[in-house]
């Protein structure tokens, strides 16, 4: 199928793909009286005298935003707010399909990280939630932890966190079926943008020991010069322990695990032929990958992974956010922290049976409805054990 | 029924009264690639080539901001935004009920003009209009009038704007009930707060010649020293013809009309007794009235309107907002002016068939299903009528 054809065809035919509706009668007088003026006015005391009633009188418990600027929609970069609103409505139809979770999405008119910030901050008693949604790196770093500073919700950047969760749940299935411990491997995270971001300091919470970043430039070491800012700065600080210096061919070379977040094409069979034995490769940019599966075949690899529904093994967001927010919402987190995203990974990758497990399958599917279950159930036992669970 | 106690229960039950839900099927693996990636990009592309696009190709064309910052809610005050809430999705739940308009509540949390202008204007592309409601007035003037400077889509405070439009509708039947030109009352506006400056504003607009707006002080007049602000200021420069400097009470004698949009009980039997033959009253306070009908009955009244269910003629705001947002997205127009606004009303007098007239019925149900038709097909037409229209 000619996807983007036949999605033009039907988004004209749709005219939007979310409603908003009534989960309550209005068709008496009485009916009016109770839902809107003059019954409503009780509950709106109620929630005047305790703010925490606003989880239990309003659609709160269960209200996330989706929200973006614009700046990084798929792969198509900044085509700004009112364009990214068809990729907006599409994940609040999966929240809502795959989480039960209610989504709303906003496109913010502003490239202004405090314009960003405090437009999301002054709207959040209306949410239980925000997923900040295709913003460019390194700007979504600073709004991200500023909102985490400004509001009592979660805030949680799916670029960075569900590409890393999911991620992390295909590495921890891959090296079972390699026989390597994480404690063991090196891993190369190719792209320095939210996603490479974001997978590295996850897998290094997961206690992966020894990763090297590299964006365009090659590796990223403490003292570099080129092409650096403050987020690969930070990160310098706490990877690349064998200080590699060199190209991403230098990288990968002898690597038991490439992680390609960046660009078409960029590893080649002959790459792959460096690394060690039993290969581990996720070439997860969108639509061409970093290296196609037959290529990383070729060059030895054992395990590949890719962002594609056309290839087994398929890294998709989808996998993690529905069931992280419902999680989340369940137990009414006040935060989606560390712990609770690698509960998810853990959780997700429990969900391919110890039988079923082979190097087409280390990730399952996201339609599967074990996924969402099982990742929910994680992240809020999680929240509850990490002590951010507020009920 | 203890509408109050039983709101609560309900509330407690509904847990919100709003959902999100998808209008598109989410079933296989090709319906994701349609709704999600890779095939949305191609809608995205399509907006970004043309903005206008936004309304064909997601759910913008029929998506309604409901917005308050909790300040004037209800007859409560200032609750504060998380508090508001219950009203916001009450709204949104009749809009969607009476009008098929898909609406999303909103609670800013701050009070501060310019920041409530500009998160309304940086989220305004995600909407194809937006519904003030409970902001308190003065600052209510302000943020539509630099929100309409600002923003391409339609602004309409609903507390000033719904409240003007049922008003002239009950107003333009209650006269010819009365046999009584326009052109020739004489009428007392109570209150000069949001409802009551815009209920001027718009009598004068339909032709309505001498006017008195009265606040607490008094006739309001120009010159006036005591509790004077801008937009008094700007009132009493067009209305007042007379020059009535006294109170209420001097305001009303020999006036044909008192619309109260005030407080409880300031009119009494004396004072209706001291105005011209066959007087019409509209005491709109809520939920106890600037007169209770019987009393005014007493005092000679002819025709009597109030703001609640339980006596007849219910000036309700349900009767317009419904109507006038379907008719301005039917268009897509990009304001609601003055024009539309008195053509709703028109059709919401026309509404009563004219052998229905009579002193107990000069306003219609609003859950009449002919309203929103009426409604929305005038104020359409006065749209395209008065150049605003984009469709």
């Amino acid at each position: 199928m000619d996807y983007a054809k036949e999605s033009l065809r039907l988004h004209y035919e749709w005219k939007g793909k979310l409603e908003v509706v009534s989960t309550v009668p209005v068709a008496t007088r009485d009916d009016l009286s109770l839902a809107y003026t003059p019954g409503v006015a009780q509950p709106c005391l109620e929630i005047q005298k305790d703010l925490t009633k606003s989880y239990e009188l309003t659609r709160r418990w269960n209200m996330a935003l989706v929200v973006t600027d614009g700046t990084a929609v798929l792969g198509l970069g900044d085509i700004g707010p009112e364009a990214g609103m068809p990729v907006m409505e599409g994940k609040c139809v999966l929240f809502k399909a795959l989480g039960g979770v209610d989504a709303f999405p906003l496109c913010i008119k502003s490239k202004d990280v405090d314009d960003i910030v405090n437009t999301i901050y002054l709207i959040s008693g209306s949410f239980g939630g925000v997923n900040l949604e295709d913003i460019a790196s390194p700007r979504c770093f600073e709004i991200e932890r500023k909102l985490k500073e400004k509001c009592d919700i979660p805030i949680f950047h799916d670029d960075q966190h569900g590409t890393a969760v999911v991620t992390l749940a295909g590495l921890t299935n891959a090296l079972k079926l390699v026989g390597k411990r994480k404690q063991d491997v090196r891993v190369v995270v190719n792209g320095a943008g939210a996603a490479g971001i974001s997978v590295t300091k996850l897998l290094l919470s997961d206690g992966i020991k020894d990763i090297t970043l590299c964006d365009r430039t090659g590796a990223i070491y403490a003292g570099r010069e080129k092409g650096m800012n403050a987020i690969k700065d930070e990160m310098a600080a706490i990877t690349n322990p064998g200080r590699i210096s060199g190209s991403l061919a230098d990288a990968v070379r002898g690597a038991d695990v490439f992680i390609g977040v960046s660009a078409p094409g960029v590893l080649t069979t002959e790459m792959v032929k460096t690394m060690a034995a039993d290969a581990v490769i996720f070439a997860c940019a969108n639509p061409t990958p970093e290296i196609f599966p037959a290529d990383a075949k070729a060059g030895g690899a054992a395990v590949i992974a890719t962002g594609r529904s056309d290839f087994p093994n398929q890294v998709n967001n989808a996998l993690a956010f529905p069931g992280i927010f419902r999680g989340t919402f369940d137990v009414r987190a006040s935060d989606i922290n560390d712990a609770m995203k690698i509960a998810a990974a853990y959780a997700l990758a429990g969900v391919v049976e110890p039988d079923k497990l082979s190097a087409d399958c280390i990730i399952p599917s996201a339609l599967d409805p074990r996924v969402v279950q099982a990742v929910a159930k994680a992240v809020a036992q999680a929240a509850r054990d990490s002590g951010v669970a507020r009920i």
